[in-house]
């Protein structure tokens, strides 16, 4: 599945540095210094113009010149020379390079010009570029180093980090050194000329030494690319990704610093969702659940002990813990028991469980044993602080083999700094994440939680309706006008063509045949402006409900029309849409768009102003699983009271989950269908269906 | 305004350790080398019957022997001991004591009642108790330290912790020495059997080395004592505090450790939100803010520069702005071309800054320089990744002077950890908080713009209504039943006491008394035929609505009791309400509780069944400022909306506002009012009023 092409840039048989320079100020020798040092053990050459030598290497002055094996060039010579140089690698049969330097795209349209000539020339002898405008790989385990990035190199160890932006990379290095953890892939990626976050996923997801993949977004190059990507290497290994440009002002940033067009958060929520990855809040949350993603088995479920020797870190990480959605584990009454024969009498034995400050190494680990034995304890977190009877070291030395024996994950918490430095460092060499404080703990299981739960998911296939008819869309869609919402009988077919049930308006172009209509579809009726000039009718007086009978239709008739006419003069009026009443119901919004970079997303949530107002959505990826769809409804207020609230009575919520999966269905077949609308939806009581009262729909 | 019986605890002249002991392995050896070695300047006297010397000093044997000067006690003898202890303690003259020992409330009811006995021991001497269970006290400039900590002590510094938890003392000392900064006092309140956090905060907030008060609760002593005293001390002081027992799980935890009554967190929000304290979401939060509320000055306002040599920072720091609702600056255009004749083209001179990777500590120093001079940046944020080419202390040092000579808070990012040890080490001995993640500098930043917000606010006085008739709401509620709703017009007398605007129903005996009601009532008016035979009045064809004039009123009148009469016979007719109708408008429900704990609480919110599934609901301490009230209706989308929203016309915000601030003054006024709620208020366009349509009010 890994994409042949790319293989140079994770396994190079030769590596050659186009600009390494014998000042050590430079960093064409920071790039020298560090292949070196890296410890690669393919070929090494470096090329610069002056010749000479440098760390003991030749420096070569042409490419023609570089002997064999090199299969990767790291170019780091002035943008004007950056073409050329990639055509002398092309010559040298190089088929893989990454372009160090800067001054391209980011740096306004000249500099774009230079880097569409580095991709022309490349495309041309079939050559595959990483950057321009990056700090290039590393690869700890291989070993190798392609960056400028100053010493000490990025420890060993089996985290991955992808990222858009190159600064962060040198901070994620010593972030993790902080944290005792290592990188196993750093691929700094720039302006991605070619290239792309999506394109390494798969060979990165392959290494056998990473177990987590990191990332730094600022955006994504093809959506659906990325969506399927993603979903791929998230069956191999937990992905958490930091994505920014999440606020406006956010993206405006982004946008000046790449050009890349940041889609919508509620599009990447929803990408990300389905493709299983985990999204961080901050650079810190996403370092914090790597680390416990790499070290910890998955827990089975959401159900965490607590175990402590003092009340105040138990309850503030109960609060944690109730915070992220995760619970205290309930206590069998025979771990109670089993507890309260080990603890004292004042000892607390409910979850969290408080061993009071007399609790010595060993209760603590004979507790812990108890705890984790509990079938209703799915993980565990262990919470000291800093001890005054014995040191925390010796604490950590009692637990480990605990905590490395058990298949339940187990989070030990030092809260302190410098007194709990001798155990942090046991746990760390023992390859067991700690951390200082309860919150972040809970945090960290939160995560393993997560992924638990996606891992689950990732198999899910999307639902298809096959009673479905995607031709009949098409036709409908076909006959409609670019960029035009489509008149209603049209927005209505294209319910029906999926099954969607409605309550048709009919079209009466006269006073008399409104009448004919309502008493056709039965009293009461509803009478609606038709005009294709008037979007929101309700707004010009063009609606009119309850009409009970046939007199009153044909006063209705008058009325709409006028009101219409009054308050958009010219507007061309067709008639008046009759239309059954249905009884009364809970009333949602369900809708699709095509998001311009991530594809087709299906909305549901609050109707009315409520769902500008309040923001009661939820978004996800068409076409729908079945759990998704569920998810929308569970995400919402709108979803949530169809099950009845109070005395809101239980609606028909199985029918919600059906449209939604419908409509869902009609948007991923149909991407022409700029966005559609179904607002309201009619939702009866159980078993008696959801309707869609009112339809609008927008080719693109 | 301090209390003097609460001197000894903070400046005692003398103190004396019962239950002191030359065993280094107990916690008696602890808090004898503690007070030693924490250099206390006044006199030491050590008890222990068995006699003997400690550290070079006397064991006394018995408390009569303790030499002057002795005004504290610190005793950690066996429970059954203590009241015997204070009791002695008494004789000698001291009138304040921490009691260490555990084995009190926490352990079950035979420890409570010694607890009791003690305090019965303490009253009637007239001695003051902290404790017992509790760490003791630190006062690192007096100095003086009471407790039986493991060195090292807590480092000298300028933030005060106060603490329902003795162990989280223990990690706080150790946290705050990470992250180089220290203390000024902590308190260690244990059971509380006597002093409370309350108590504490006056002589704290007093301490003229304290800047910062930092506290962890699990719940408060006295709510409206509470408020008032931490008020009182915000003025002087910033405090933050960390309130656990948010979540209902996180509630038995803290039941189960303290015994208190953790009050609902709607009440503590709304507590802490008067008394102008800043709640933490999490320990490391409280930490981190602290630092920045005792390092830097406060901000004229919302908007932040951020400058940075790399896009990526950049976006993540804006990212982090605006999700904290800090805004980025909008630099003025002489900002821009200033920074633009200094940085290469590529350069962004729009906020975020990036100077790009070449930007040198020089180029950092003065581009800070030229962001502060804008009028329009109130912070800033100055970040950078391990600096390739030059070391990260080097910009520290070049730094320093700008930032510290600025009245604008800045605050450095050093992105890293190991790489960035000397820069942080330089920031710390100048006493300027840096941080390691763009995100939570953006946090600390958001700590300082509350803090300002907040000060500005504490002076500002609770509205009252001069018209209100707090003697007539009393003579209504004195005739209703404990524990029982009040009759509608009993409800409706509480709103006219306050002013609020009710559509009260009037009994019209006749045609013409129906008519004369409602030519004062306004027209249209409702007619209801009055009968307590009758109990679904529209059935028998008793409602009239919409009645337009004083003629239709009188037809009105006979056709309604008519028409009962007819389905009725010989049902007694008392007459017909009249009753105002109002024309169509927004509808909110505003109500008051009494929470137990915390006192009155006003709520304002959606109304219907979206009061409780949607939440969308606002809670504040009765009785009102101006800027809760508007807070209440700018914090839900029920008071959003009624500046109008899409096609929903804008409705008379002010009357709502007004509504608000009269209910919570009844509520505060009378305190027997258990619970009372208009739902819905019908809020009619701008300057037409709001409308109590129905009240439901309980006595308690």
């Amino acid at each position: 599945m890994i994409d042949p092409t790319l293989l140079p840039f994770f396994q190079p048989q030769g590596v050659v540095i186009l600009g390494a320079s014998r000042e050590p100020a430079k960093l064409g020798y920071g790039l020298a210094r560090n292949l070196l040092w890296s410890g690669y053990s393919g070929a090494i050459h470096f090329v610069n113009p002056k010749g000479g030598t440098l760390l003991g290497y030749p420096l070569y002055t042409r490419m023609a010149e570089v002997p064999d094996p090199v299969d990767l060039a790291v170019i780091l010579t002035p943008p004007p020379s950056v073409p050329g140089m990639l055509a002398e690698c092309g010559e040298r049969g190089i088929r893989a390079a990454v372009i160090a330097t800067g001054g391209f795209r980011e740096s306004g349209p000249e500099g774009a010009a230079l880097e569409e000539r580095c991709l022309e020339v490349a495309r041309k002898i079939g050559m595959r570029l990483v950057g321009p405008n990056c700090v290039g790989l590393v690869n700890t385990h291989l070993p190798l180093d392609t960056t400028f990035l100053p010493p000490p190199p990025a420890p060993v160890g089996e985290v991955a980090f992808i990222s858009h932006s190159g600064a962060i990379c040198a901070a994620v290095i010593d972030w993790v050194r902080g944290q005792g953890i290592g990188l196993s892939h750093l691929v700094s990626l720039g302006n991605q000329v070619d290239v792309t976050e999506t394109d390494v996923l798969a060979p990165v997801a392959a290494d056998r030494h990473t177990k987590v993949i990191t990332l730094y977004l600022e955006s994504v190059s093809n959506g659906p690319r990325f969506v399927e990507q993603a979903r791929q290497a998230a069956r191999q290994k937990p992905l958490v990704v930091l994505k920014v440009g999440r606020y406006e002002s956010g993206k405006r940033a982004a946008a000046s610093h790449t050009g890349a067009l940041a889609g919508s958060d509620d599009a990447f929520k929803a990408a990300f969702r389905r493709a299983g990855v985990l999204r961080a809040d901050n650079s810190e949350e996403m370092l914090q659940w790597a680390r416990a993603l790499a070290g910890c088995p998955l827990p089975q479920g959401r159900s965490v002990a607590v175990l402590t020797n003092a009340g105040g870190p138990g309850v503030t990480a109960a609060d944690a813990i109730e915070q992220l959605g995760l619970r205290l584990a309930e206590l069998q009454p025979y771990t109670r028991q089993t507890l309260q024969a080990l603890l004292p009498a004042a000892a607390s034995v409910q979850n969290p469980v408080d061993m009071l400050a007399s609790a010595t190494p060993e209760l603590y680990a004979r507790c812990l044993e108890i705890l984790l034995e509990d079938p209703g304890v799915h993980s565990a977190m262990v919470i000291t602080p800093p001890p005054p009877m014995f040191s925390a070291g010796q604490l950590a030395r009692t637990l480990i083999p605990v905590i490395q024996t058990t298949p339940k994950p187990v989070i030990p918490v030092l809260m302190g700094e410098r007194m709990v430095q001798e155990a942090v460092e046991h746990f760390r060499a023992a390859h067991i994440p700690e951390y200082r404080f309860p919150e972040a703990a809970a945090s960290a299981l939160s995560a393993l939680v997560w992924r638990a739960e996606s891992l689950a998911r990732l198999d899910e296939q999307p639902w298809q309706a096959l009673d479905a008819d995607p031709e009949r869309a098409h036709r409908v869609l076909s006959e409609s006008l670019p960029g035009q919402f489509l008149a209603q009988e049209a927005a209505n077919e294209l319910m029906e063509a999926y099954c969607i049930p409605t309550v048709p308006p009919r079209l009466a172009s006269s006073a008399a045949q409104a009448m004919e209509l309502a008493e056709s579809a039965g009293f009461p009726v509803a009478l609606k402006v038709a005009s294709p000039d008037i979007a929101h009718k309700s707004d010009v007086g063009g609606v009119l409900l309850n009409v009970p009978d046939a007199a009153a239709v044909a006063r209705g008739f008058d009325l709409v029309t006028q009101n219409a006419l009054r308050v958009k003069p010219g507007a061309q009026i067709l008639g008046v849409h009759v239309q059954r009443m249905l009884p009364p119901g809970q009333e949602v919004i369900a809708g699709a768009v095509q998001d311009p970079l991530i594809g087709p997303l299906v909305m549901f949530g609050s109707g009315g102003v409520e769902v500008e107002g309040l923001k009661d959505v939820a978004f996800a990826l068409a076409p729908l699983t079945r759990s998704e769809a569920e998810e929308m409804l569970e995400g919402t207020w709108a979803g949530r009271r169809l099950r009845g609230f109070r005395n809101l009575p239980p609606a028909d919520r199985a029918s919600v989950l059906e449209c939604l999966l419908r409509l869902a269905q009609l948007a991923a077949d149909r991407p022409e269908l700029a966005e559609i609308e179904i607002n309201p939806l009619r939702v009866l009581g159980e078993g008696q269906g959801a309707y869609a009262i009112d339809v609008r729909a927008r080719k693109k």
